[in-house]
């Protein structure tokens, strides 16, 4: 094992590092549907996104054409301080697994973050600071958003208002002082400081909260603010994908420096920032006909946007005051069970992936949460590395496809995103080591039921 | 900044890793006092010590002569999977301080167990493997140890009995399901389960436990296990020194590879593990007559052992069952105050740390627990690595030094070790951002009553 010429892990020199970010809608026929307004239906133009996003994020978000975006220097710093990440080769799990298939993941989570999302974060917050601006408000379901956000807007001296889906704020209480400790103000939501959180909480008292709700409550706040803060997001806008092209440009420089060529890569899907910016680069070889691969997408089965979701126009938010974006979704009104532990819990999917799996360029599965923490519970004792829930939904896809390899003899090689470690995950992995976990899967009526509230746009 | 030569992070490549760890000891002119037996205060024999540790351990640790111990190839290949760890320049904190100084530290907490435990658990646990035994005992203090054996027994295939000091087993509810999820078995210290833990408790009833019971109460547990198990420790003895030194050797290929060398290197030293690992190589060549460096040990001063104790044979544990070693003590059954939260609780120091500083090798300094988060909380900021509160001991030490170059003007190299992160301790940082942190100093009398309680050994 030891004598192999691939290190365990690859790491690059910081000038083997991205001095840009690659853009794949440049490569995309078929480009992603634009954001509409949620009054007009018309498409969103520049002057409407720029009262909730940063100029120059709006321009990001807008921008379908140029395949490089330069990383500013002050960005490429902060990057140098927790990147590059490292390719791990999982021998120990190959061995485990007694599979000839050859194991790749890059790992996101070593930064006190716990995950890629500092990738985006450092950038959103760049801009804001570069206009002038007082701070950022944003949402945060597992916590690692809000945490990168507070770590970014730390470092450049920003405020950072953030709404935490209430059910993670309670499951994860330590997760609040670490934004804490990095200077955030942290509300659980649905809250009573926004009038969306007020009415939320009339309609569903008790409610532990979701993604979508907090995004309303979030823009709220920067839309009120007398233009002092603006909103930022963590995953799903396409200017995410861009920021988080990072990850999939250093996994395929420490590839390429080796000749090794993947044939599937496989990521975790909530909104999609992880899967989007791991592939992205691949994708564009396959989107421009230079090379093949297979992309799998997984999702929980509690949570099935794109294997169980329609491709139409939804809102992006439960509140309705986002703009709505062409994706697949399973109604904005969609809240998974409060069994669900395992993150990836948005009820739609980036516009980017969603048009590729419309297209046919990427696969998806769904999974259940038991066999995830039991891949959880696998890797962590023998790859050493105790990963988060979202994360552990790649690492069983990953796991199965090298299973499948062992019984066909196949010596491919898979690559999966880890995005991040488990460390504010405890009380999952309590429920899961008491034996206490349930799985959910939505009922077929409960989903035509939530398809029922989506907005009808012919387009 | 970015125009340095000096990259933000260096790593090593797997070829350069270490593959002997390095024994200070060899190279000392005054070796450090042998252990004695507690019964008869005569030196303890290797025959003596098997019935507690693994055999190859006692060789090790009572090797005062082998410069080089070759690493064993499973361990270097475990080493792999978390190793080498990053020396980080610290070019954002030296910016933030405006001091000529420059700043380096040696990141030991990218690997699950959150520290460098991990160098010296998959060690001990490899020999327990080798001798054929079923498992280990040991006991965890903040429970980075504990993690870290977890994670080495459940690599190897052992069991993994944990006694865990009560007032961290509360205090971190979620690192108990962090060993668990690794296998191990926990047991808050004092327990109900072993005749030392039953006397420490009818003794003090509520008491929130000390690393010294805890390390009684599994000894206890392995010697009365029929030889199925031997005790492992994570800190104080040699032999973990020695495994520690791969952190010093590291740092110091990659300081070599650059052509720097340091002028203070500093680090905090609870039990001694990771100060003794990081400046071993260097100490080696101050005691060869090679090179000078100052060497700093950072201490809590609510547990002032090399600052405010006695140099002389006292028990390694509260309950008296292990052998006495000679080092700086403030009395085997000194236990700081519940108030104390940021860990290195260790009434001892290592023999090997004790007797360098008895003789003149390296200083020492205690600094108070408010003055050491304000610490970990710019740094978090700054450097985006949120710190155990253990390091940031070494960490508050750090800076004070580059602010006293910023006085003088002097362009001096500062070493730290940082030993790990805090995402299990946010308890403590909970109280310390709420403002309700208070610091603790013993007084004389507290001192002298618990060195009154000590052995009078005349050697």
């Amino acid at each position: 094992m030891s004598e192999n010429k691939i290190p365990y892990k690859i790491y690059l020199s910081e000038e083997e590092m991205p001095t840009a970010w690659y853009n794949v809608r440049a490569d995309m026929k078929n480009k992603p549907a634009p954001l509409l307004n949620p009054g007009t239906l018309e498409p969103m133009k520049a002057e409407e996104l720029e009262g909730v996003f940063c100029s120059e994020l709006v321009k990001q978000e807008l921008n379908n054409d140029d395949r490089y975006i330069e990383i500013p220097q002050t960005i490429r710093d902060f990057y140098k301080m927790y990147r590059p990440s490292p390719l791990v080769r999982a021998y120990c799990l190959e061995e485990k697994l007694g599979t000839p298939a050859k194991i790749y993941y890059k790992f996101e989570g070593n930064n006190t973050s716990g995950s890629h999302k500092l990738n985006s974060a450092i950038a959103q917050a760049y801009y804001a600071k570069q206009q002038g601006l007082s701070g950022v408000t944003t949402e945060t379901g597992a916590g690692q958003w809000g945490t990168a956000l507070s770590m970014a807007c730390a470092y450049l001296g920003l405020d950072c208002k953030v709404y935490m889906v209430k059910c993670s704020y309670e499951q994860k209480p330590f997760r609040r002082e670490v934004m804490r400790t990095y200077g955030a103000d942290v509300t659980p939501s649905p809250s009573n400081t926004t009038n969306v959180g007020r009415a939320i909480l009339e309609q569903f008292p008790g409610t532990t909260g979701s993604l979508g709700c907090a995004i309303s409550e979030a823009v709220e706040a920067a839309v009120s603010s007398g233009g002092k803060y603006r909103y930022v997001l963590g995953s799903v806008l396409s200017q995410v994908l861009l920021h988080q092209s990072v990850i999939g440009l250093e996994t395929k420089t420490a590839l390429d420096k080796y000749g090794i060529t993947p044939d599937i890569i496989i990521g975790c899907a909530g909104g999609g920032s992880n899967l989007g910016g791991l592939i992205s680069p691949f994708m564009g070889e396959k989107l421009r006909g230079e090379k093949d691969y297979r992309f799998i997408a997984v999702e929980p089965a509690s949570c099935p946007s794109l294997t169980r979701g329609k491709f139409a126009y939804d809102f992006c938010d439960t509140g309705k005051v986002c703009p709505l974006a062409k994706m697949y979704t399973l109604g904005s009104g969609f809240i998974p069970s409060a069994n669900h532990a395992g993150g990836l819990r948005y009820h739609g999917m980036s516009s980017i992936l969603s048009q590729l799996y419309h297209d046919g360029y990427m696969e998806a599965v769904s999974v259940e949460q038991t066999s995830v923490f039991e891949a959880a519970e696998m890797f962590a004792r023998i790859e050493g590395i105790l990963p988060a829930p979202e994360s552990s939904h790649a690492i069983r896809v990953a796991i199965d496809e090298a299973l499948k390899c062992k019984e066909t003899g196949e010596e491919k090689t898979i690559v999966f995103g880890l995005t991040g470690t488990g460390y504010f995950d405890m009380v999952a992995y309590e429920k899961f080591n008491n034996g206490e976990m349930v799985d959910y899967i939505p009922t077929d009526e409960e989903l035509e039921k939530s398809f029922a509230q989506m907005p009808k746009v012919d387009k």
